[in-house]
């Protein structure tokens, strides 16, 4: 039953997180972000070619563990992430990812790459596409609230993707502002350190929230809205974990991902079945209206979906082709015969026990049934 | 902000296709079978320390790609499996698999390994463990029906963990049997080749049924049931996919893996929701009964359940680390500091542009919103 074609290719493009830093580094971290923009906004344009999911999530006491699949007619990906906030107590990251790329016509995976990095590239992405269509025209000053690991990127993507100049930046953890302060000097943004959140939202164009507490916090109330604002809050996104005062989303119009995702994970967890909001995709394609005046307060009830995870692992794979980036993995096996997997365990090692003298399991366990 | 501990280690054991192969190689396919059973039966039977849920699938027209999660305290694991019955016409494998193992506590990737092989053994595994608690004593004749890929697996697992001695063979592709034969030759085991299906089951103390074709089939029919038979249904595992005769199913004793997904999954999808069915795991831990009599006849309508993954990860993990078999991925970052995930670009290439010098989009662009 041997075949005469050749075996089915099922090579699959390896980037670690070497790889990707180098990638990363060599395309440089705006362009990053610019790209991954382009695609997540082409993406959201043609939401109606995508299967959708919501994220399929598995909690503990310390955290959530979550898969995100999502497909078109081409590539099905889905990405592996979890949460874990009392990471960082013992050194390690709150968020770690990776996902995969693979053909929907035959199942084969095509691209396997870390996503951490990524997940923070496409984050703070979606949050400037958010902010592009949702924001006043002209907003210049962001408020930066929770200065961990996603912030650098917000910042570097506001500042070329909406025209951000003035940052005012805030974190329980000072040291956390300090390390930020220090990776955006040179960066041609104005930084001012604030002494709590009430104190950076003063005079915000946006209010970024990135915190990473897994708590129903109020890290914005009613009381630091201003007329116009919009509000990018990121950080509110899994059941139990908000950011926003619930009367703060009340007196806001709200747009999301995907609704039903967001419904379980976002801010909008606090709020009636029947609060109406807006996908942005609608607004991106032109169907729905963003902001309805220069007064209203946004609020993009940002919670991560799986199709910016899409966008950014095409963004990966053609960047590492095109720079020659990257390892092959045997991920899954190449068959001469695909319907003869057994003969792969022969030819696996040469020095192995031949199928004719595989041990047999003694009767007496073989029957204990 | 640097900390004074090492870094987080975030190693990730890496088993692909080659190392996999080796591996069975090594242990000796026969024991490999026994080992995984012996982990999913003792898996099963803590059944209540694991949380749970129905797969997640995306169907295209020519298949579907699935990921499987299940976690108990201490480990995560999940599945990618796809299912693309033509594949088979492009050289290519119906299934194709890889899964990875997760710290629940941590959320880190301790284990990705490739489970093409490995799921071939652990359904295998899963049926003779069925079979085992289901069919009758003494079972000595198995119908093998559909001689594909996953059919070697089939035979070696009840001739080992069963007892089973006669094999009678049908495929509607000849070719299949005849490289099934092949592969048994010197196995031990009394192959018998079929002109039918009906004709395999005559006389069959279990009938195995294991055809890939994604259509409502009816491999076994009323007709074919003889009093204490067992069936061991094990390709009727998606919506629109099923082998056997609604009828067959009412005649019987129906065991299932969780059924929640098997409601969805398997023959029971033509069946009223209202359908008794018994959890296996329920008859492995002896808090219900199996076979009620010798005449029964017994269904296991196997799909696959991401428990039996799990199992079958945590054997290849334990086994890989015994044999030192397989290689170290950084799939994730390694962080000096969890909270300056912006420090790893710079730390990638010593080449890089640094920082201050990221290209800042045009402002055309940028305000294009």
């Amino acid at each position: 039953m041997t075949t005469r074609r050749p075996p089915f290719d099922t090579d699959t493009l390896y980037l670690g997180a070497p790889e990707v830093g180098r990638l990363v580094a060599r395309v440089g971290l705006a362009d990053c972000l610019a790209g991954v923009a382009q695609r997540i906004e082409a993406d959201f344009q043609r939401w109606g070619d995508f299967d959708k999911t919501a994220r399929v999530a598995s909690h503990s006491s310390d955290g959530v563990i979550e898969l995100m699949p999502v497909a078109d007619a081409q590539w099905y990906a889905f990405k592996y992430v979890n949460g874990h906030p009392k990471n960082t107590h013992i050194g390690a990251s709150t968020v770690m990812a990776f996902g995969v790329l693979a053909d929907v016509a035959t199942g084969a995976p095509r691209l396997l790459a870390e996503l951490t990095l990524p997940t923070a590239i496409r984050t703070a992405a979606m949050s400037a596409v958010a902010a592009r269509a949702l924001a006043r025209p002209g907003s210049r000053v962001m408020a930066l609230i929770g200065n961990g690991a996603q912030s650098e990127f917000q910042a570097i993507a506001f500042r070329d993707l909406v025209g951000i100049r003035t940052l005012r930046l805030f974190d329980t953890d000072r040291r956390a502002t300090d390390k930020l302060v220090r990776n955006l000097q040179g960066q041609g943004l104005e930084l001012i350190v604030c002494a709590s959140g009430a104190e950076a939202a003063r005079g915000a164009d946006i209010v970024t929230t990135v915190t990473a507490d897994k708590t129903r916090a109020t890290i914005v109330t009613p009381e630091m809205l201003e007329p116009g604002m919009h509000l990018n809050a990121v950080g509110g996104d899994c059941p139990g974990k908000t950011e926003l005062h619930p009367e703060v989303m009340s007196r806001s119009a709200v747009f999301v991902e995907y609704e039903p995702q967001t419904r379980v994970e976002g801010d909008l967890q606090q709020m009636p079945a029947d609060f109406a909001v807006t996908e942005l995709w609608q607004v991106l394609a032109g169907r729905a209206t963003g902001r309805t005046g220069a007064d209203q307060v946004t609020v993009f009830d940002s919670v991560g979906f799986a199709l910016e995870d899409m966008s950014t692992l095409r963004f990966l794979m053609d960047t590492a082709r095109e720079l020659g980036i990257g390892d092959t993995l045997q991920l899954v096996p190449r068959l001469s015969d695909p319907k003869d997997l057994f003969a792969t365990i022969g030819r696996a090692e040469p020095h192995a026990t031949p199928p004719s003298r595989f041990q047999v399991v003694a009767p007496t366990r073989a029957q204990r049934a």
